[in-house]
């Protein structure tokens, strides 16, 4: 599935209560999906982590719906096959 | 581009990189991208919002690539159409 299908099923589920909710408390909810992902890491729980994998790249794709911005835009124009700050692939930045 | 295609080209470029990093700081940095967000979208700055977007999402695919989780199926297997909680699509839970 395209990134930009995957943004456009989640405004079809979930814009009407996204857009309520507004963009504070959605970068909240995004804020507690990624913890719980921390979470599931540390157990070792694969099963949840799939789940929880999942739900941060929803609510992600939920708070990009309720700015306008087009996700797989975003994420090709800064990385198109090669590393942005080194341009290389695979990246060879020295740090 | 499909979340899968994005995800390969995340361990192409930095894949080297993030399995020597491993699991517990690609967490930490994925957590500092959020934050980025946050203040991006606090400054309303478009520019950066969308940089820092493309920024969550690429932390989030290395982040699975470390622990072999295919992101899309993850995405698809649990957001297939309808809200995985209430089955209908737009989602109609209440809360």
């Amino acid at each position: 599935m395209h990134i930009r299908g995957f943004q456009e099923m989640m405004k079809q589920l979930y814009f009407h209560r996204d857009s309520k909710r507004g963009l504070k408390g959605t970068y909240e909810w995004l804020m507690d999906e990624i913890e719980e992902l921390g979470e599931a890491l540390d157990a070792s729980d694969k099963e949840a982590t799939e789940k929880e994998f999942a739900d941060v790249i929803a609510w992600l794709a939920s708070l990009a719906n309720i700015v306008g911005i087009d996700l797989e835009n975003a994420a090709i124009k800064k990385y198109n096959g090669k590393c942005p700050k080194c341009n290389h692939s695979p990246c060879q930045c020295k740090f």
